[in-house]
C-alpha cells in the first residue's frame, strides 16, 4: 500500500532523465520506483538524442516524452500534475548539471553515482540542495538491502562492541580481458571525459567505500591507496586496494577490482568489534552472519522476527522468499517518496525514511576519490580523506 | 520493453478477483503482472464484502472497482477497453466458479493452486478451457526461476541422462506450533471447506510435486503416502512423506512440513540421473549445482553464459544482481502475457512462452492430492495417480 | 596422553583379525587405534590366506603375524603380554565366529559393521558378551564425530524439545554404473553370502540407521521400506527408502543409495523436535547447524566454548583446525580403550566412555536391515522392527 | 605402507625437542610424524627443566627421554640405532641453535616457523644445510592439505594463466581480548625475546605469506605493510595489512589478525590469473573452489577423479571421507621421510617428495617479517624484500 497515495491521495510523479530503452540501470530505476506504488514514471528525456528520446519514451510507455532535459523542466514545473521527482540516470559528466536545473526547476531529485565529477561540483550541489530544502537521494543501492539495514541498526546499538576493523570486497570479473566497449569508445564509462578520473574508483569503489560508512556511521580520516590497471593494454584503471584509518585507530581495507577473471559479483563486507563482528555477501542478500564474541555464530535472515525496524521496512515478502537488487532499490524510492510526501505535507519526517543514501553522501564518495589518486600519485602515502 | 506494447500497441489489462490489501498472494500478483510492462491492473474485486471490495480499490489504487465478481466479468466483457484477463486469487473453493465465470465472459485466466478442490472440477475447468482456445496459467510461482528453468532444459537435452531419482523437501516452519488464525477459524486455509481436503498437500505439497514434473517431464504411474499431523491439537494435516514410482523405475520421494521448529522454506529439489545430478534450493535461487558423473561439481549462475533460452528469457539483471519470489512470479505473468499476445493477434504461440504451469498441470496436481490421500487411508499402499 | 598408560602403566594391545595392506578400512582401525596411544597393534591375521597372511603383518609393521585367526586366539591367549582387544574387520558373514572366538579366547571385541548376518548370531553374539563381562564395540565410525554426539547431548538435556521429524540422507555415488569388481566376482560387498541379503541395508544403511538413534536415543516400533536397484544389470540393492514411525507419533525417514550419479559422499541428518531443529552433514563434520524455533539458526564448531563433555573429549584440537574420518574413527577407540582399563581395573566405567556404539546397536542394526526386507517384500507394508 | 619400512627395511627414528604432554603442537608433530608408519619417535627432550624433561619423555610414551639436547644429541649421534631426525618445536629464539646443533650432529632436521629470529640466523642455517646435504622442513603445516598442492600444480600448469591478484586472509579472533597469558607473562609466544620482533608477523603472518609463494610459485619484490595493534593495553602487534608487488605487475594482499572478535580460524587464499581464479578456505580444506574466465565454477574436491598427483599422494581417505589439520601436517612428515630415505640411500629424490616447505622457504618468511616492520616504521612506504 502505498504511503504517498495514503497520505496525499495520490501517487508521486517521477520524471527520468537518461535510461534509455537498452540501459540496465534504467529499467532498474524504473521498476523500483513503481514497485510499491510511490511513483508514477509520467515524463522523462530517454537519449541525448532528441529524436530517439521521443521514440524511446513511446516505446518504454512513458506518458510525457520530451526531447531534451530543458523542455522536461520547463513545462514539467509549469503543469499542475508536473512531476515531484526527477532521476538523473545519464552518464557521470552530466549529473551535476543536470540536478543543479532539477533543483532550480522546483524538483526533488534522484541521482546515480557518483554524484558528481569534481569535489567542487558536489559541494555546490548539496549546498544547493540544502538551499532548496528539497530532498536528495544518491543511488548507492546496495543500501536498500534489509540485511544491510540491520548491519547498520546492530552496529549503531553496540551489538558487535567499538568498531575495530572493515573490509569490504567488491571483485568482479566482467572485464578480466579486454571489451569491445573500451577498444571502440562505444562505451563511455571507459571515458574518463565522461565517467570522471578513475573507473575502478568511481563506478564501484564508491559502493565499498560507502557501504562501510553506512553501516558503521563511521568517516575515515586518512586512507593509502594502490590503484592501477591489471589488464594489459587497458588504459584506465581496473584495480584498487585501499587502507583505510579511523579516529579510533580503527582499520579499513578495500579490494576492489573488475578484473578479476571468473569472478561474479563479488560485493561484500566484514566488520569486526571488540565484541563481534558481521558478514554480508550480496550474492545471498537476505542473509546477514553475526560472529559474536564469545556465542555461536548466527545467521539472521531477511524476514525473521526480531530484526530492526529499518529492516522489516525493506523486506516485503515473508522469511524465505528472496527478494533482489531490484527490491533493494526501490527501498531507496520508498525512504525517498516517503521523504518528499512529508516535506509536501509539511510534516517532520519519518526517521526511518531518511536511511536512504544522501547528496552528502555523495560528496563524501567524490573526496574519496581524489585522496585515493593523491595517494596513488604520492607512491601510497597517507593522505587525508 | 513491454512484449505486449509493442506488438499490440498497448498494455494488456488484467482484472484481479480476491487478494485484498493485506494479502500476501495478492500484492504479488499485481507486482509481479506490471514488473515488465506487459499488464496494467485495470479492474479488481479484492474482497468479498461488496463494501469492503470497493474501499480496498480504492486504496491500492486498482482504476475500475468492482462490488463482485458477477459485476466485474458483466462490465468488462462490454466495455472496449476491458480486461484481457482475470487473475484468481480468491480461497480455494471458489477458484472453479470464478474461473469458469472469466472463461465464460471471455477472458483468459489466471489461477491460484490448487487449482480447485475436487478433481472433477479440474478436468471440466480444462475442457471448459481448451473450447474457449483461451489461455490459462495456474500460479506454480517457483517454476518462473530461472534455474528452475535451466534445470528442466538441462534434463530434456539429456546433460544428466536418464532420470533416477527425483526428491524434492519442502519444509517450512510457520506453523510449528498452533496458530491464532486455526484457534478462532479466521485463517481460510485450516478450513478444509474452503481450502480443500488437505492443508499440507494443497498448500504447499503441490509445489513440490508439480516441481519434480515441470524439471522433468515425467508424470509418477503411483504413490505411497504417510499424511498426518505431528502438533497436538491440530485438525488438519502439516505433515506429509510420499514416495513416488514412474514408469522407467525412476523413484521419487518427497518431505513436506509446515510444522519443522526452526525451519524456514526449505524448498528444493535434488535429481539424479544416469549421467548426474541437479540441485536447486530456492533460498538461493539463483544457483543451479550440477554433479557430473565423471567431472567436477559446478555452480551455474543466473544471468551466466551459455544457460537455456528459456532460462536467459527469465532473467532480468546480470550475473550476480539476485532476483527474487517477486521476478520470478512476473516470469510467469511474462509468458502469459506472450501467450495471450499472440493469440490475440493470431499467430501461432512463442514455444518458450509455453513453459509457464498450465491448467492441465493443475489438474495433475489435485489428481495427487486425492491418489496421497487415498493411500493414506489404505496404510500407505501403492495407489495409481 | 593416554589414559591407558596413565592408569594401567602400559598401552593397551590390539590384535587384528582381517584388513590387510590394501584395505581402506584396515588402515583406518589400525591408526585410529594407535592416534592417541591407547592402543599398539601388536598381532594380526592380515589375510585369510595363511602365506599372505605372514606376509602382510611383516609389510605393515605388526610385530606378531599369525597365520590364522585360530592360531592368534590360542597364542595370544597364552602369553602373559597377549593382546587385550580383537578387532574383526573380515568380510561379515565371518564377523559371529572371530568374535565369538576371540570372546571365547578372552579378550574384548571390536567389531566392524553390520555385526552379523542374521538376527540370530546377533542376539547370540550379544548374549555371550554379557555373559563374558567383556567390551565389546560395532564400528559405526560417523558416532565418533565430536558435533555428533553434541547433536546427542542437545536432544538429551531437551534443547530442540520432544523429537517428532527425523530424516538422513546417505546419497553415494561410486556405484553409480557398474564396477569391475561385481562384473568379475572379486568385491565381497556385492557376493550376499559374504555381506549379507542387501548390499544396500548392510554397507550403508545401517549407518543413517544407526545415527539417528544414537542422536535421540529413540528406537522406531515401525518400518515400511522401497528397497531395489536402479542401475540397469545389478543384481544387488543399490536403492532404499525407508519410513520410520516411533511411539510418541513422531516420523522418520531414510535416503541412502550408492548410485546417485555425481554424488559424493552424502550422509548426514536433519532433526526437528517441537522446540527446534539440528542439521549435521559429514562432509563438514565440525559444524552443528542449530536451528531454535524462536530464534536465528547458529552453527555450533567443534572445539568452540560450552559444548557438552562427550563432545569436548572427542575433539583434540583448537576450534577451525578440522579434525576427519579418521579423528572420529580414533573416537570409538579412546571409550573403547577407556572402557577395557576400567573393566581390568575392575573400575565402574567413566559414563562419557559408554557413548560408543555397541553389540546391541549391531543387534538393532540386523534387525532394521530384515524388517525393511520383509516390508519390501510385503509391497511396502508397516512392518515392526 | 611405509615408504621407509618398504625401502630402508625399518621405520626413521625421530627425536624431538621440546613440545611436552601440554603442547599442542607438540602433539601434533608426534601423531604426524607416526601416522603412516614413516617414523617411530624414539628420543626426546621435552621439557627445558631437566627433571621434568625425563617424566615428561615417560609419561608421553617416548623410550629415550633425555634431560637436555645436548645429552640427546651427543648420545643419539653415536648410537647404532640413533635418530634419524630431530624436530625443533621450542621457541622461537631456540630453533636457530639446536638446529644447528642437530645438523653439527649429524641429523635430519623439522623445524617449526618461523625458522629463526633473525635474517642472519636464517641465512646461515640454510648455508649449513646446504654444506652437511641434509633434509631440512620447515613446519609451514597448511601446505600439507591435499587441495593447497592441487592449487600449485593447478598454477604451474597455467589453469589459471599468468598471476594477476593474490589475497590471503587470516583472521583469528582468539587474542580479541586480553588474555591471562600476556598478563602474567607465562605466553612466550606474547615475548618478543622469544618470540621475535612481531607476534602477528611471526605467529601467522608468515603461514598467509607462505601459503601464497607456495602456491603461486612466486616471490613479491616489494611490500607495504601496516602493523599494529588494536586491542587496547596490549603491547605486541596483533593486526597486520600487508600490500605485496611482484615483477609482472600483479598485486598481493594480505589482512592477518588475531583480534577479530568472533572469528575462528580464518585463513585462506583467493588467487586470480589472466584465464581464472581459486578459492581455498582452510576451515573446509578439502574443497578448492575454481573459477574459470569463461565456464561455470567448479569444485574440486580431495580424493576425486583426475588430481595432480602431489595433491593424490596428499589423500589418504576416499573421496568425501574428510582429512583434517593432522593428516595435512602428517604429509609434510611423509614428504620428509621420503627425502631422507633417498637420501640415506643415495637415490635421487622423488621431485613429488620436494613440495615440502623448505628451509629457503623459512628464510623468506624472516625476510618478510622485517620488510614489514620497515614499511610500518616509514609510514607504510614500499619496501625491497
Amino acid at each position: 500500500m502505498s504511503r504517498a497515495i495514503q497520505q496525499l491521495g495520490r501517487r508521486l510523479r517521477l520524471g527520468v532523465i537518461g535510461g534509455g530503452p537498452e540501459s540496465f540501470i534504467g529499467a532498474i530505476h524504473q521498476s523500483a520506483a513503481t514497485m510499491h506504488g510511490e511513483f508514477g514514471v509520467v515524463a522523462g528525456v530517454l537519449s541525448s538524442d532528441p529524436g530517439r528520446a521521443l521514440t524511446a519514451a513511446k516505446l518504454v510507455g512513458i506518458p510525457r516524452g520530451y526531447s531534451s532535459p530543458r523542455a522536461l523542466f520547463e513545462s514539467e514545473s509549469q503543469r499542475q500534475d508536473g512531476v515531484d521527482a526527477i532521476a538523473v540516470i545519464t552518464p557521470n559528466n552530466s549529473h551535476y548539471d543536470y540536478s543543479m536545473q532539477a533543483l532550480a526547476a522546483g524538483f526533488h531529485v534522484m541521482i546515480e553515482k557518483p554524484l558528481t565529477i569534481t569535489e567542487k561540483e558536489g559541494i555546490e550541489l548539496l549546498r544547493t540542495l540544502r538551499q532548496t530544502g528539497k530532498c536528495g537521494c544518491v543511488a548507492y543501492g546496495y543500501t536498500g538491502y534489509p540485511m544491510v539495514r540491520q548491519a547498520r541498526a546492530m552496529v549503531a546499538s553496540g551489538v558487535i562492541g567499538e568498531i575495530k576493523m572493515l573490509q569490504s570486497n567488491y571483485v568482479q570479473g566482467h572485464l578480466a580481458e579486454l571489451t569491445a566497449g573500451e577498444l571502440d569508445g562505444s562505451n563511455w564509462h571507459m571515458n574518463p571525459e565522461q565517467a570522471g578520473p578513475s573507473l575502478i574508483l568511481g563506478d564501484i569503489g564508491t559502493h565499498s567505500y560507502h557501504l562501510l560508512s553506512f553501516v558503521t556511521g563511521m568517516t575515515p580520516v586518512q586512507l593509502s591507496a594502490d590503484v592501477t590497471n591489471i589488464v594489459a593494454g587497458r588504459t584506465v584503471d581496473d584495480y584498487c586496494a585501499i587502507w583505510l584509518r579511523y579516529g579510533n585507530r580503527a582499520r579499513g581495507q578495500l579490494w576492489v577490482t573488475q578484473a578479476a577473471a571468473g569472478g561474479v559479483h563479488g560485493l561484500g563486507f566484514t566488520i569486526y568489534g571488540a565484541k563481534g563482528g558481521l558478514v554480508w555477501q550480496q550474492e545471498q542478500p537476505d542473509e546477514l552472519l553475526v560472529r559474536p564474541l564469545d556465542a555461536p555464530a548466527y545467521m539472521l535472515k531477511k524476514g525473521g522476527k526480531g530484526l530492526h525496524p529499518a529492516a522489516e521496512r525493506a523486506s516485503h515478502l515473508a522469511i524465505g522468499h528472496p527478494e533482489g537488487y531490484r527490491e533493494a532499490f526501490a527501498n531507496l524510492y520508498l525512504d525517498f517518496a516517503s521523504h518528499i510526501v512529508d516535506n509536501i505535507s509539511g510534516n517532520s519526517p519519518d526517521p526511518l525514511s531518511l536511511w536512504y543514501p544522501t547528496v552528502s553522501d555523495g560528496v563524501e564518495g567524490i573526496a574519496f576519490i581524489y585522496a585515493a589518486l593523491r595517494s596513488r600519485d604520492n607512491g601510497g602515502q597517507w593522505e587525508t580523506i
